[in-house]
């Protein structure tokens, strides 16, 4: 890391042990040593530089992608690493590509919807990317409704193919990441059309793209949807747009584990459980969980350590401005996003072991808790992701005007993490499905089924509904079951009230669509409580290391009381807690921000990323901010002459007047 | 317009006078009939095209920009236009320009801290663009607190000149518009020393460049700062760093109107009132909360428009699918925004007599109002400007996957707009200035001073602190007494209680310093009472045009009662209402909304804005969407070729297995 090291001081002030907490972060001792090492070798390799990517071109840009995916696979060979490793690999190259639909969403599609001899035809292929593969689902005129897709796939009997067509403009796909340049296949979602019947949507693997010169195959047009938000970010990606005109495909390119064609025309239903459908949904929604908390963890990381760096007014007695970290302001905008970090890492954590649990019992064809978990994963990425893309902005704002500058990395960060807040659900369309299963969990609460998993507290409704809260001093806050019990009376609270109000409709439907604005404010509050118990949870485990259980317990806690201070009006419509004790909770919260001031350098070290992960000349790991940002911008195209391009054309004649004679 | 108009239908449903509201909307026929011609001029010339600036590299942007900027004064002089016209064609050509800081900072500079002679001197070459200068204040390691520059201006009394010397890195000017390629001069703040003696921060006119060549003047080290966030955006301009080492300049150019050195270097104040510089800072905050509305405005129009054009889900009995514009959860976020827009664009308006108004009073030597007017100029600006930044990134997931491509012309707006929550004051800072004013307002109540203009409820404290809410049917939340008295309870009480706990310090600026999120708080209760009230006065006016009143009159009660919901913790927690009146306003919010659904498309087009302006695919007065959304993908450079470049480097290799002896 250099001599320079502007944050030594703040990190020999903390009061834990960081490297025990790195490996708390990591999840495992396994997984750290894994992190470690795998980013340090990115890190150190010149063909993964990312510093010029806001400065370049689309088409450059694009090339450079195309050039980096290429080296990983490359060094993903000759390093022999695990999938695990390889994966860890592509994760901090941090740069948007094909590989991540061929890896993340085509493989997974293939595994999850093809029959046995779909997947081994296909699947080798896929691994070896002797195939390149997408996932073309959303339309142009068709993102959250799913059914309400138009491409079609017609069956041929004659001659047992399936014709994929798009009947018209808004039906072409539109959005798929690799379609647009890369791909050479992908598996297509279109509505199945048999002898004119209409059999909802499937899904097809189509080859777009030749195998000898990567020219579209007949019937095929494809290209890039166009530049996308921010510089760099997501334009690395060639989000695509495709259109078919009658593409013939082999019967058996139909995925068929769910459902088959027959050679006769006949559509059949196996006995596999749709319901394995909801499980892919759950784990893809988890991994957008743990990227929340890797976008929100690096955010506040650059961040925290500016604002250690940074000084502004108020000079101490030896004339040196405060640092900006000593700011309450900044400390109660800063430490509640330090505390979501760790929060949303560890529901993170939680949900993993909840699809693993899911898919054992799936196998034991145990459908119980699936509706459950997909409401709690669903509700769950719609908190994650809002949360996180807000905090990316407001972290920015907290670094002042130099958190605008691309070289503080935030822009990019932000612009390349807010499409999670649409993609695999709306975020508002989510809370609404989290709505409907919190309704329905009151309305059954009567007849004797026993809500399950994080529903639980719902069994305890006639106490949470009369209950009052205990705290009395501002301490009894920092009590996990003072907590707990508000969060709980708050949540089940705002579902009965939604539930009565429901109960005035005559019908049920029209009084969900004039109500869904409260729904969802009913979903948010229990999608909070969920992540401050698993957080709470989390802490009645044994967690070795000098003061590292003691810094977690700060921020649950000022997780927690944040959370009841921004959403005081909830807490306090409900009746689940007093004025006084919302105002009691608000001074704890200050005191935890002093108690937490001193690690919050350490605190976020213990995230472990090198600065190249982090890309961030703010957030640099020695604090070394200033020279480093007047290097930066020297590398701009515009500092290539001190005199600019154009100023003949149309400076000079500005200012000596001649204006009216130029040609402009 | 041409023959399509999708949104025919939704124009056909409004209820009022869609053309009076567009003057309603300008502030007068005059203001409207300037800006509608201005703004088709715009449109209509080519040469202001902006629909590729996502696309182009930063020299490429940039030269362009030069271009349209030499070109807009071409026009300006071959139109002989007005100043005020001159000035809509700039705002109209949306493009940040060196132009901004040259007649919206250098200019305005030299006028209220030049003396007549110093004014003499230079206005008539700054009027004709002879010179271009900007303001160079922010340092890179200095901004909010000015008074911390380390840029010095040290007095020569044997040359009668000024040495301009930057002393450290951090003393670098960086950030100033226009600094870095085009201006030629520069009101540079520096600390000026006379004999060792440090008096201060003032201004100083500093040529940059020379006349002849541009290149930089000897002694001075000057550049761009590098790209910032966004495509396009505010890549368009030169924010520069600057840096002088012992540069000459002579002694007139200190900027002398309130402060001079004579030629024996004594250092005399003038008996000009340094108070003139909060004139000017109420002058500058008062056109960025105008700015806000216009953002804000633009972001909305956006969404409406294409909320009214996308269907998903929900099929009517024709089988088509719901417009998006119809659901609750779309209306109870973009209805509020809309109402905010119009908010915004009262208060600026009344800011703009705010402005007048002391402007006057200071002519005659009346200092009475000007804090209480700096205060709510600063609190308003930090208002309007978060909630507007948070609104367009709002807007833009309000559409869906589609607003995050730059044809959607949100992201550009977003990333252009959020530095209007750090220049010119620091949101938070600046909020923290307010509650200053607002703890000595609610200090010297017992003293017999009455608090003036937007303090004046204050006067009321008594009455205030124990009033209680009349509201007792959902339909007495439309009276604008009850709203006020609530939104003033609810003030009131916040700043008492802030003082009171203020009072518990033994030093005041501690306690100030560990209570600041909670006067901020205050503020923003101060700030949106002030929106409030503002509109509602508005509203007392005689208001012609069918229907335009009751329009009106509806969005300021979605403006006030979506902020009592929003913020129903401050109500419900100061007693100012309870949580049944709570409940009834949240009830009368839901039946607004339907009220002014069939309105929206109208509402958004009483703001009369150009498709040139707009620059939004989604956002098109016609409606029609798709086909364009599909034209415009086809622009970008990636779709040059269809198999992209980069295929036989880097595709080919990968999907032959040959990688192992590519050279990558």
């Amino acid at each position: 890391m250099g001599r320079v090291d502007q944050l030594a001081s703040e990190r020999s002030k903390a009061q834990f042990d960081v490297d025990e907490m790195k490996i708390v972060w990591a999840g495992s001792r396994h997984a750290y040593e894994i992190s470690d090492r795998i980013s340090r070798i990115v890190a150190s390799d010149p063909a993964f530089r990312k510093d010029n990517r806001a400065m370049l071109g689309r088409k450059e840009l694009f090339k450079n992608t195309l050039r980096k995916a290429a080296h990983a696979w490359k060094r993903i060979i000759e390093l022999r690493l695990t999938d695990e490793e390889a994966s860890r690999l592509r994760f901090y190259v941090d740069e948007p590509a094909f590989t991540d639909l061929h890896w993340g969403m085509f493989i997974p599609a293939i595994k999850g919807q093809g029959t046995d001899e779909q997947q081994q035809k296909w699947l080798p292929l896929a691994y070896k990317m002797q195939i390149i593969g997408c996932y073309a689902q959303t339309e142009l005129g068709h993102g959250s409704n799913v059914q309400g897709l138009e491409t079609t796939a017609t069956f041929d009997p004659q001659t047992d193919e399936f014709i994929i067509h798009s009947p018209t403009l808004t039906s072409s796909k539109w959005w798929p990441g690799g379609l647009g340049k890369v791909s050479t296949h992908a598996v297509v979602y279109a509505r199945l059309i048999i002898d004119g019947k209409d059999y909802g949507v499937n899904g097809f693997i189509v080859q777009l793209r030749s195998l000898d010169d990567h020219l579209p195959l007949p019937g095929i047009t494809v290209g890039d949807i166009g530049m996308k938000f921010g510089n760099g970010a997501y334009n690395t990606m060639d989000n695509g747009v495709l259109q078919f005109d009658h593409v013939r495909i082999p019967r058996d390119q139909m995925l068929m584990r769910v459902s088959q064609v027959t050679r006769e025309g006949k559509f059949v239903q196996s006995n596999v459980p749709r319901q394995l459908v909801y499980g892919t949904m759950v784990y893809v929604r988890q991994t957008i969980v743990s990227d929340a908390s890797c976008a929100l963890s690096r955010a506040v990381c650059i961040a925290t350590r500016y604002s250690a760096v940074r000084r502004q007014f108020g000079s101490n007695n030896d004339g040196v401005e405060t640092q900006v970290i000593d700011y309450k302001t900044q400390q109660n905008r800063l430490f509640p996003l330090l505390a979501s970090a760790y929060a949303f890492r560890f529901v993170g954590e939680w949900l993993k072991w909840l699809y693993t649990d899911v898919t054992q019992r799936l196998q034991a064809n145990d459908f119980s808790t699936l509706p459950e978990a997909h409401a709690c994963t669903a509700g769950l990425k719609s908190l994650t992701t809002s949360a996180t893309a807000d905090a990316i902005e407001e972290c920015r704002k907290l670094c002042g005007g130099h958190g605008y500058l691309c070289s503080s990395g935030l822009p990019e960060l932000f612009a390349v993490y807010v499409p999670a807040c649409t993609y695999e659900g709306d975020n508002v369309v989510l809370l609404l499905q989290v709505a409907r299963f919190l309704m329905k969990t009151v309305s059954q609460l009567g007849s004797g089924k026993k809500p399950v998993g994080t529903t639980a507290y719902m069994g305890r409704v006639e106490h949470l509904m009369q209950s009052r809260c205990d705290a009395q001093r501002a301490e009894d806050w920092l009590k996990p079951s003072v907590i707990l019990e508000a969060f709980e009376a708050r949540s089940a609270r705002m579902s009965v009230a939604c539930a009565q109000n429901l109960a005035n409709f005559a019908n049920q439907e029209e009084g969900f669509a004039e109500l869904s604005a409260n729904l969802t404010e009913a979903s948010v509050a229990h999608c909070q409580l969920i992540v401050v118990s698993k957080f709470i949870e989390k802490l009645q485990q044994d967690i070795p290391g000098k003061g590292v259980k003691e810094q977690l317990e700060i921020l649950c806690n000022i997780y927690a009381l944040s959370l009841l201070h921004k959403h005081q009006g909830d807490f306090l419509s409900t009746g689940s807690i007093t004025s006084k004790q919302a105002s009691l909770a608000n001074d704890q919260l200050r005191s935890l921000y002093s108690q937490v001031r001193p690690n919050a350098v350490a605190l976020v070290d213990a995230f472990n990323y090198t600065d190249h992960y982090l890309g961030s000349v703010l957030g640099r790991y020695d604090g070394n901010v200033y020279p480093k940002l007047y290097e930066e911008a020297q590398k701009d195209p515009l500092n290539d002459s001190v005199v600019p391009d154009g100023y003949h054309e149309y400076i000079r004649p500005l200012l000596k007047q001649q204006l009216r004679n130029a040609r402009l």
